[in-house]
């Protein structure tokens, strides 16, 4: 039977999601947490890679069960493996083509600033804290022209080698409550490190560093270095992956 | 010059606000980052004596400053002393005669509990978690019979030699968002280990283990065993403490 399950975790102390040798990642805790359930370790696909530090709190992940356990009682199965940083909290059957990546169809991020010049001792591991007394009329007004389908090849870091750098925002929220921004992004996918970078254009926007509707030129002109710098990975979070049956 | 400062801190790696020989606390944090900041070690005034693991929202502490720094000043300054999990937020001048503890009007606690079989993995170390169905509105009604005046020995830890047992409550809330509890408490005073034995009955009412009604009985009786159990230090925080001028 092969399964979808969505988790929770916090990134602090790992090197992303995927595997990767002398580094600790969620993939690895989530393997061994299901090679003490079954037995054996199944390959398993996540839905997305994630950078160092990045959080989740809806991360997906496909896999075969080497056995068949009923998936309403998989959360408090794999939970009892797995560190306190990492929770299950859902799983369903899927069909054997599924994949927990390529069959998602749209993947939504939230990004967190806290825009004062004290950090909140709580949420200062998932917040980007900025000084500088930012407008979120101006970063709303940036993030409007984000929107849509664009070639987003100046929010991309460099290091990637992909091809096909269009992309569709569904929307791009920023939303303030108190000293907390929010920015919530849906897309249908992403370029390397582009909710950062885009977060990071905001921001330049917010501050008046940039007038917001500068946003258009700088996407038009597909150069990284007119956006802005890559806001800090511990503010982001992957908030919810959508798939045609979700 | 004397003033007032208000600082969020969390809890989980120290032994309380109050120092203590051989133990890690808040107070002594803020007495070194003090000594930095004025080259003597000021003796400090807190508002209440916390348990271990306890968090703050607002805690406040009092003291006559070795040299004056203007109050607008002075986060920022006594911040750059502080590790990461304290951070003072807010300064002012006060009477000389003012006291943190003694001069406050009512505190105000908040009790978070996550109702649910799966532990949240941003929010754990600062919730409860309980598994068992909570019925909100049961302990809203328990509640309801702990606000006014009454004598709470029954909701005091052994270990305490305080005569006067009698405290006002002005108001005890349970506001349930999703599966989040939230108990929130204002009073004029507090007895060792108060709330959370208030909220440890709160839950034996929820979990309908006693009938809501009950807790007028059980504050009549003034018997310890009569209540519920010590609700684990990590889901309070000290959320407000009032004085006559705020």
């Amino acid at each position: 039977m092969h399964v979808l399950i969505t988790m929770q975790f916090d990134g602090t102390n790992y090197h992303g999601f995927q595997v990767q040798k002398n580094a600790h990642t969620v993939c690895e805790e989530l393997q061994n947490a299901l090679e003490r359930l079954y037995g054996v370790r199944p390959p398993v696909k996540g839905c997305s890679r994630t950078d160092a530090g990045v959080h989740a709190e809806g991360y997906c992940v496909s896999y075969r069960q080497p056995k068949p356990i009923a998936p309403q009682k998989l959360p408090l199965a794999i939970n009892r493996f797995l560190p306190d940083d990492i929770r299950v909290f859902a799983a369903r059957e899927v069909e054997e083509e599924f994949h927990a990546r390529y069959s998602s169809v749209s993947k939504e991020y939230i990004y967190r600033i806290r825009n004062s010049r004290v950090a909140d001792v709580f949420r200062g591991r998932y917040e980007w804290r900025v000084s500088a007394p930012l407008d979120t009329d101006a970063m709303r007004r940036a993030a409007a022209l984000a929107c849509g389908t664009h070639d987003f090849r100046a929010f991309m870091s460099s290091g990637s080698d992909i091809e096909d750098t269009v992309r569709t925002v569904h929307f791009f929220r920023v939303e303030r409550s108190g000293d907390e921004i929010v920015c919530h992004i849906c897309a249908d996918g992403y370029l390397y490190n582009m909710v950062r970078i885009l977060v990071g254009t905001l921001v330049e926007a917010g501050a008046h560093r940039m007038e917001p509707e500068e946003m258009a030129q700088v996407i038009a002109s597909r150069d990284r270095s007119r956006a802005g710098d890559t806001a800090p990975a511990q503010g982001l979070c992957l908030y919810r992956v959508r798939y045609s049956f979700t």
